[in-house]
């Protein structure tokens, strides 16, 4: 493949190669049913080069040599035509990597029909309890391979899987309809543990059934993993982007050093983190990833960076370069945050709470504004504590802002959930005091 | 690949092998730039075996004999494993096509570079008109190819393909900046006029920069082509539904041969209609498609079918059914639904309206309810007409049903526009009278 680099030099100053390869095998859920089989193949090839400032890129579903000259040749004539872009420096210099994770060889060639059997055992699981309807659901792995080449000698090659189960339950008994309850496994291995997500998924409809009415009040809220990941990724974590900070449109913009949130939140991103999902050497440029601190004892840290914005700010990537698949280009993004855990088991933060609410999902989140945090979402499923104990289901509005939620949190649950959101994400539960809701 | 049915009937009662293959050729435009040149080439079977009325379904990347008899036999595997539907009756039986349409074969090989030229040059056209900026577009041209073949005799191949050019221009002005104004042109052969797309687009941001205010009120409202059919697409044609039907959620249940809508209006469906950019001659379980009409003169025709709930209602297939990529299975859609057009030209519609709108796009028509014909929509950009010109642009909720609004139609353009959206449409603009809108 290097001599594609040669051959790319005769048109550009500078180009990248990268080539993505992956292999799925999955099953899917439907209605009390295995309803689909899948094994899904694909091979991805982006190329990005630069002459006399002006970007040309091109995509094709290939890694034959002849279609990617052809490709590369597609990108030059598009360069011509496009503006320099004055403000391009250069694409990364090789770096040095960290050691890649040992990777299960099994989830390379795993076979949808593993996945059939697992799905059936959970699906008479759930439907062991009365009243249970198994609405959806999938489990499968993921294989994935890339080569990040580019004309200033970055070589990198990947490659790694993992394997996922999620099961979504409705409890239908009585004429009670509960609303849709998630829960799921992801891991780099196949020993998904499917038992443990279809009994907390049976749990917390038979919470469900009994449905509570939640008041307009200030109350102590705990933010499960899942609910917790999918605000801070819309409303909190893209204000991180050095692309942002260099816009001007961060809320974290002179902010560094100055405390944010309670001391006891700690918040870094690092693919090689033990429980990571994403365990990446380099990013899609061929920047070698590495653990960068966001977050210490509720302090801003610094930004993340790629390439681009990096050069622009005279500052080194922090290895946080993410391909968009439709473009082609590289923006910035998280590969595996990790929320650190706390010290309490989740069932005792629950069991001193006297009047609180407990929330599994968010619905809206991702109309969130990162650009200064305001939020406003719907708590659904939560479920209402008295005196430390789960009395039912609820519903209720959440809006605010959430450099105003963070300063709030008063507990981490020890327990950490590893969610396949955004790469990978290590997720604790976390309990805010005085939150404002409003009851629906 | 017939040999592949008689190694499938080894396991199943009945089995169908859809193979598709897409090539398609774009560019992206982003930021007064051409930003990706794309070459992307796929190849998908999909699986669907019955044994003993168990369905198994399974998706694989490929069309390779060895890896599409491996395909069956995963299916067949899942199949065991699930409960009969005793609902299912059969697959189809083979039928009559009808002349299929001559295709451009020059799309099925066009370069991406053929686009670059078109993007740039319309880049250019538009950036003629001061203040106004090219926040995004495209263009590309898609050739697909199919082939559907059953265990009872179905065996069909088509081909066929077409371009397609949008536009996104926002004007910026004297501190003014518009909303997104959107245009595009889609057809079966290379021949796209460019020009008029951005001639258009440019025409409604120069209308843009002038902004009106709207009133509450009852007025005349002019839905053009794109605000109609996103309207409709959401709010009215999933109730034609067999499917719907049968599960007693359509509002049309026992309407047939009712009045639903002044009887200026005339809708069906069929691909092979002269200006369809989706001229298929089978459905995607191979049955032969045809001219199904909806609503002639206002009243309402009947229902449209795929092969599954046909069977159960006892009556033929329409020819419906199509394919979803994710599960494999089949649904019921339209293919290229006509809205017949009317007599006059849309100047002189517009020319004669004293006090109204002209409504370009509708925002939140996804989230209607087919199921009662329910819609909140905000009009934006919409136009304002006063005394028969357009005097600026506005913004407006409208809220209702459908089913309210179709009777207080009193005037139906010339002049129709094939949107690539749902497979094809050919639309006209309508117009409304007493229209109940809330100001912004």
């Amino acid at each position: 493949m290097e001599e594609l680099i040669k051959y790319g030099e005769k048109f550009f100053d500078e180009l990248e190669i990268a080539i993505y390869r992956t292999r799925d095998a999955s099953v899917n859920i439907e209605l009390n049913e295995v309803s689909t089989s899948a094994l899904r193949e694909r091979v991805v090839t982006i190329i990005r080069g630069l002459k006399d400032k002006r970007l040309g890129v091109s995509i094709v579903d290939t890694d034959d040599k002849k279609a990617l000259r052809d490709a590369i040749e597609r990108a030059y004539k598009m360069s011509r035509l496009n503006k320099p872009d004055e403000k391009w420096v250069s694409l990364p210099l090789p770096g040095k990597y960290r050691a890649p994770r040992k990777m299960d060889k099994e989830i390379k060639e795993v076979s949808p029909d593993c996945f059939v059997e697992l799905a059936k055992e959970s699906i008479d699981q759930a439907l062991q309890e009365e009243g249970v309807v198994v609405a959806g659901g999938g489990g499968g792995a993921e294989w994935r391979e890339s080569l990040i080449m580019n004309s200033n000698g970055v070589n990198v090659f990947q490659e790694g899987g993992g394997a996922f189960f999620y099961i979504e339950l409705v409890g239908m008994k009585g004429g009670k309809v509960t609303p849709g309850i998630f829960d799921f496994d992801a891991r780099l291995s196949l020993n998904l543990d499917v038992e443990s997500v279809v009994k907390s998924a049976v749990q917390k409809v038979k919470w469900a059934f009994n449905v509570e009415r939640s008041k307009t009040e200030e109350a102590k809220v705990i933010l499960q993993p899942w609910a917790l990941s999918s605000l801070l990724n819309y409303a909190f974590f893209p204000a991180f982007s050095g692309e942002k900070l260099m816009k001007g449109t961060t809320p974290l913009m002179n902010k560094l050093e100055e405390t944010i949130s309670s001391d006891l939140l700690n918040v870094y991103d690092d693919p090689l983190h033990e429980l990571s999902i994403n365990p990446i050497i380099a990013d899609d440029e061929g920047t070698p990833t590495r653990k960068n601190v966001l977050v210490e004892k509720g302090v801003f840290k610094g930004f993340i960076w790629d390439n681009y914005w990096a050069n622009i700010k005279e500052v080194k990537s922090t290895g946080n370069g993410k391909r968009n698949f439709s473009t082609g280009g590289i923006g910035i993004a998280l590969h595996n945050v990790v929320i650190e855990n706390g010290e309490q088991e989740i069932e005792d933060i629950i069991g001193e709470i006297k009047h609180g609410y407990l929330v599994d999902s968010f619905q809206g989140a991702h109309s969130s504004n990162p650009d200064n945090g305001n939020f406003a979402v719907v708590a659904n499923p939560a479920f209402l504590i008295e005196d430390g104990e789960i009395k039912g289901s609820t519903v209720f509005m959440m809006s605010g802002n959430i450099y105003e939620l963070l300063p709030s949190i008063y507990a981490i649950s020890k327990e950490q959930k590893v969610l396949p959101f955004g790469g990978s994400m290590v997720v604790p539960s976390v309990a805010f005091e005085n939150v404002r809701i409003a009851g629906k």
